[in-house]
């Protein structure tokens, strides 16, 4: 944790705004923080970059944007001309630690939005995104970016790495009975399903819509690298090695992921005691909402909150949670939005207020 | 145009926040409504109506919500305990009336989203929406609650008629045409494409989800309310008489709103022309946005932007123009809310800025 | 299993076309029964009846088969009127056995496709469906219909109970595992989506379009009336008490289900040979393809194909095998033919020719 | 019109089938094609081929046809091999008349898929395809592959110029109008709204899943190649010079055209005369329904119908149609399929008459 963090804040908080800029501004995840850092109230989004489309205008490309924020591409070395107190990273795994190895951590903050920072040790990535990591110093000073799970951590670090959309899903699903030593940390099957935004922005045979329309299927079996996110995290909560079944699924919708987890109790327990492990652990979260009724992707489209459900199933002594977010929210952009605001001392909701898009 | 609004107004902007109300509350406008002054930095919602559903929170029958806004639905009745600057009535068509007579408009003004004032004339209503009408003196007193046809009306009205969402997009997308005495205005051809939340929140046979999906149709031909509408208010602002060829069709989605229009002009004409007519007549316009390609319909999803594209075809000597809007947004709770801010004096953006949800 | 079968299959054999007769025919299993033996080369529609409906045309209340299938709807009594040699009951569960009560095996065969003749007891029965079994004695001469299992006990049945659709799929996703003796039969977890058709063609709330559109939830979980016809048929097989966790999910499209499950061996496996297990299980069934990557609904869909991949993850040690079907084919008219197919003594695949329908 | 045709036929209705072959067997029109070809009793599907995927079989690319269809892709050279009736192209435009001036009209007919031979001028070609035509001495020789405007001129072609999907949904909305001289032939607007297969099979930014879901937009206005197909045929049984403001629209579907036509009446005419323009014109037509109330695109969904609806707008005088087909087959493989039945002097229907699969 960098200790330059305090004192760089208070400074910033003497000026009216502070500064951010997103790196790798065209894809999804780009456009949905510029979607968001648009319409903060304390932040300035000083600098959006792309190495291929640097020039153009990012309406251009996202014609949503159009007379509302119609600022030019520049190139990733122009970071450097902005006195940032923040960077997003939105570049593709892999490429991300470049950017941070070249830059340090002195001059601005970073949210990395890749898996590059996410899991605990340079052995595990290589292992999992087949290729070193050039800069695994920095693994260690990273905080993995969930409130729910690390806020004090979050605040005070110089380098966040943000959840992956799937590992978002699956923990807050979870954490509760894991860290509450309630499941067989062994036991956990993680049945996920994703839209289509998950798969980025890049036109791929799958993702061509006569492909996808009225279809669906499970993907990634085995051997998909949110595994190791997700048992990294949970791990470090859970009191005895855990490992998960995780197994994603592709929705034909654009955005949303619905994660169905099953395991074991360790204990006797009950329905109730299920249920009130959920609301007591969650009860001050403001974007975790624990309700009555299994949630729905559409009840949290286009805004921050997870919707959680936990039951017990007497016959056959299986606890189930589910868990509905938006994928490039609370699963990307929004949570990368949340962690900025810890980061930087603000109320944490702050830009993330709006509700949800149903109907 | 009553004379008390801005007396009132005046004294209102001395508190805190303006109070509104929404009757109707558990329909897909209402809920809009509900979602759009939330956020509203200067409105307080005091109280949202339901006759079927009073005592049960909105939350409830719309889990979007939860957490967020709670509130209780009540009784109609009780609009008369709140000291209300203003109230949208979001009830179906041949209800609000009866409403607006009771009420009147002494205590608040009014936004009616329904068809109930959007017409010049009782006979006119009689005729197409086969109901007396019940209190015919207000039809003269309420404005069409268009800010891009009638902004200075409706900041003086106290009962603006919220315009029809095909009507939105059809006169947004022709209004430059026919004032500008371009078109001949015998000749317009409306061919409209919604999503399927236009047709209301009560499930019907063709809004069975197997039955929509993968489908796609047209209804209401020759016959559609919306029809005298367009005339009636393009009317307003043509030379000659107007007549409109209006198709309505339902797309296999849930929000939204295309109409792609057809006309003749009636003097030498260009593409430039035509589309230099569009920008110099949207050039103020915060929310009509004038493009040099074909809108799409999630370039303004969630979001009161109304795209346009104009063009004219040499080879056949038509006009071609295309307009694409949120149903529930710009045609219908996004333009309420933008009526509300013209007549409570704020800046008529405001509470709108979201910008669309795309991907 | 009635004596009498295979005495009327001669007598009929000679005559050029077996008669039949759809019970309930304006249901979405109706519709799809009258669209397959439609085509059917030795078949003959002789009545379709509808209660509610009976003097339409079933193409005034279907019009995609207008002029091809225009057939009038009869009550339910007509169909002593013609010397049927087979019924296929398309009605709901707790109507069906009201019918088979009412005639009878003596004059016709029967294939009852609602739940009501698939649990081997009045008494499961009675706790899963809350209503008393009007006709028990039914019970015990009834074949479950799923040929890959049961094909010579349902050529010779009078009475034949169609799978259901979750069932169907999820059998055939476990057969080779529990038959075989490879897994714990206490180990079952099943993860189930289906499209909307499988609610029925009723409009409801939550099937209304604009709320399934996007969308993406859980239902029924630990208490859909599928975990009995499962536990019970696959327990059919297993030398131990098996015990299924059982989860449907409602996918946003009009056909398909895809089944996830995993399990636990109880001995020492491979990849190799769970993959065997299905390929020599399944070798010479026609309508059940395994294969060598994970399903997709869409490579099924219009067929009566049941497409199934299994693998084994050595990492965690369970497997976990998808299906994936036509819920209204193989899961309801299309295995309905198939198993009228074997009562006639047709070739089993008779009528089902047709490739799915993708893209 | 090739005068060996006849004699051939005689010669090959001696043997037991037809044999054809399809060249460019991966593309959409390619699969939909062998899923006809497949079934149809009187042909035998005797070489598929592909330039980039020869030596892999068709189900390898298309896993629904595992188990069904897995023949090998051959490449184009050993059409020779073979001793076939018939060839189907389903090239790209461009390509298609290379094959056509290569291989000539003596060894086997040609259905062309493509737009190479649908126009009828080498110069009105060049123009809109903006290449200049390779092989202009077989345009003439070319019959345009609509049955129900040219069933004889078929039968007896040797090369089968087969319509363009939004041709075909316009001509047959619009031919009982044209031919019989109602309409002005100047005021024909068409208004076009297709599903997304009709773009392809190659993965394009638009058609990325996130990119289409929930989206609707037009494209291609006053360009669109089908202009002059349209303007082409239409004109050859139009008293005058024809002309159609054509604009085509992307459906978020995956199959099915809806066209919705606007012209003007050059006579007195009501409603009844123009339904039975219809109702006499289509009355022997198997695949073309005349219904009394708009078309859906589900109720064609994977058949070769063609619904048509025909209305007269007193109030405006103007006349309305609309028509349904499925881009795939009564727009591209079902009628090339049906072309050929007309070709082997087959039933017309022979082959297509699976119902629509609806829902």
């Amino acid at each position: 944790m960098a200790k330059g963090s305090t004192k760089r804040d208070v400074e910033r908080r003497k000026k009216s705004k502070f500064k951010v800029g997103v790196v790798g501004a065209t894809g999804y995840t780009g456009v949905e923080l510029i979607r968001l850092l648009f319409l903060h109230p304390d932040v300035s989004l000083e600098i959006i970059t792309s190495q291929s489309k640097a020039g153009k205008k990012i309406s251009e490309l996202q014609p949503s944007l159009e007379g509302i924020f119609d600022k030019e591409l520049e190139p990733m070395e122009n970071i450097k001309d902005h006195e940032l107190d923040l960077v997003f990273l939105a570049l593709p795994h892999r490429v991300s630690m470049d950017f941070v190895k070249d830059h340090g951590l002195d001059d601005f903050r970073i949210i990395d939005l890749s898996g590059d920072f996410r899991l605990d040790s340079a052995t595990l990535y290589e292992k999992w995104y087949e290729k070193e990591h050039v800069c695994p110093e920095y693994i260690e000073q990273s905080a993995y970016g969930m409130p729910e799970l690390n806020r004090d951590t979050i605040r005070n670090s110089d380098l966040v790495a943000n959840p992956g959309c799937y590992p978002t899903s699956t923990i807050l699903a979870l954490l509760p009975l894991v860290k509450g030593g309630i499941i067989d940390p062994k036991s956990v099957i993680v049945d996920s399903k994703s839209g289509v935004t998950g798969a980025g922005a890049s036109p791929k045979t799958f993702t061509h819509f006569p492909n996808q329309f009225g279809n669906f299927f499970a993907y990634g079996l085995k051997h998909h690298r949110h595994t190791p996110e997700i048992e990294t995290i949970l791990g470090t909560v859970s009191n005895d090695p855990l490992q998960v079944q995780f197994t994603p699924h592709l929705l034909p919708i654009d955005r949303g992921i619905l994660t169905t987890t099953y395991s074991q109790p360790i204990k006797a327990i009950n329905e109730e005691l299920v249920q009130d492990a959920f609301l007591n652990f969650y009860e001050k979260e403001h974007f975790v909402r624990v309700i009555d009724q299994p949630p729905t992707i559409k009840n949290v489209r286009g805004s921050n909150y997870c919707d959680v459900y936990a039951t017990y199933d007497e016959r056959t002594g299986r606890v189930i949670t589910i868990s509905a977010i938006d994928n490039l929210m609370k699963g990307a952009a929004g949570q990368a939005v949340q962690n900025m605001n810890l980061m930087f001392g603000l109320i944490e909701k702050k830009g993330l207020e709006s509700p949800p898009l149903n109907p």
